[in-house]
């Protein structure tokens, strides 16, 4: 019977001006056990974030995404056991989502013989998570860069020059992406594509060349963030408080809540951040991250 | 009395999904010689394009510029004789009125010993032109990102991979600007805006790293190139001929009516394109034509 473990990076999406373009792996990792077994059905155990909350039926969304590859492949259904260990937060805006998605497709893909290419498992990802910055993160890690042609997706991945510390705050209350989305509107000003076009491209050569001003100055956002300040209490005056305090900038992560701020690699800024938070009422926990290089990737059993 | 040459380069901008944030010198140059003389006002000599057109008095768009930045220092006023010798096609959407800003900026600062750095002249020049993306090209060459924050103009700049031949294909009538800009809509559906803005981060990346495969997928555009094309007659079925004829990708260069064709070095498409045009009754003429790395330079006397 086979046996097979994946590790999968937590992911950032949007990193400000790159609304559902940008993608950056974070050293934050659930592992995925997938077993064969001679029982029907789903035996599932949860332990780490979220474990109060995720279903243990074939309603998981990591059991109905193995699921989803499986049945497009010839493989004579048996039962499985799953073993999560989650070290991402769930629904919280750091991929815990789009890491059970690619975990489960990689998972499944090598419990068949992996006939599926990367790009394959891409687009099966981001069929059953709606968006493709995160599943892409999560998938390849490092920054990856992804847009839709009008019938395939396109990407290209690179590597962030080193040096930037990674500050999440996470606040105790959860977003829908369906509810981040909903505030959104459906037309935007053309000079706020623009001011986001602008700002993005900067991001990308400032990530690629580790250039930190221009970081800076890239890591604003016209065409998501201010509609979704209201979902996040205290978010406009987090934002200043962190580019007060020395961060190169800050943004909400993926749909939020969380917030990330990227800083120098000495400035410590999570408590005065989980502060703003605690001040509107709302516990925050702080985690210190980096760029994850690598994406998902299977565990070799010892 | 002092004699300054200035030589700046054509440019290109937009290219495709970069809507007013990008754009590429090329290799065709203005050259613009100011001259101090004793006679008050300003003699004015020109010679190749635009010569029949381009004004000979004080309204002449590179002598109000030298203006501009003149008043901005105490130099005491005398006549200048202006000699321009121009390669860059007149009002074709190759960046002239933007050579002849930088090459008038750059002329007058090295008149009154440089006081003006390269920042504050594209400041000017911003003011000058309107908008940023050709103006930065001309002014530093190679290619330029350009992005406007509250107060101020950032932008990054990068040489792009060799390997990239550029044909422009010249229709001999003008759009201005201004009627370029009248027919694009105020709001944009927001998924046009992630639609460029994803092809914006994969078309500077393929430029960078010289991927000419991702540079293909990358070049297209939804916020200005379906509105301008009732304004260039033959511009959809260009864009197919060019593609079906080798070319990478095909772009309306600025507001047109130039279009630029990226391909292969060994691939001609230049009289195929002109042939598109001519079938709609238009004369167009072909310039092969690379990126300039070299943006606007004082010319040494010999």
């Amino acid at each position: 019977m086979a046996k097979i473990t994946v590790k999968v990076p937590a992911s950032t999406a949007n990193l400000g001006p790159g609304f559902d373009v940008l993608g950056m792996a974070l050293n934050l990792y659930n592992t995925v056990t997938l077993e064969e077994c001679d029982q029907k059905g789903w035996m599932i155990d949860v332990k780490g974030e979220g474990d109060n909350l995720i279903p243990r039926d074939s309603s998981n969304l990591i059991a109905r995404t193995i699921l989803y590859l499986l049945d497009k492949t010839d493989y004579q259904m048996k039962g499985f056991k799953l073993c999560l260990d989650n070290k991402i937060p769930f629904q919280s805006g750091l991929g815990s989502s789009a890491g059970a998605i690619v975990g489960g497709l990689v998972a499944a893909n090598a419990l068949v013989g992996q006939p599926f290419s990367p790009d394959e498992l891409l687009q099966m990802a981001v069929e059953i998570e709606g968006h493709p910055d995160n599943v892409a993160a999560a998938l390849f890690g490092g920054v990856v860069i992804v847009a839709q042609n009008d019938n395939s997706l396109i990407y290209s991945r690179f590597v962030p020059q080193r040096g930037l510390k990674i500050t999440a705050v996470i606040p105790d209350f959860c977003i829908s992406t369906q509810q981040a989305r909903s505030v959104l509107p459906k037309k935007v000003p053309l000079s706020d594509a623009v001011y986001n076009m602008g700002h993005l491209a900067l991001l990308i050569t400032a990530l690629r060349d580790g250039d930190w001003e221009l970081l800076g100055a890239a890591l604003h956002d016209r065409l998501h963030q201010p509609y979704r300040c209201p979902l996040v209490p205290g978010l406009v005056d987090i934002m200043n408080v962190a580019r007060e305090a020395g961060a190169y900038g800050v943004f909400l992560s993926g749909a939020g809540p969380t917030v990330i701020a990227f800083t120098p690699p000495r400035c410590d800024i999570g408590e005065v951040l989980a502060d703003c938070f605690q001040s509107q009422g709302i516990t925050a926990r702080v985690l210190q991250l980096e760029p994850s290089i690598t994406g998902a990737s299977i565990v070799l059993e010892e």
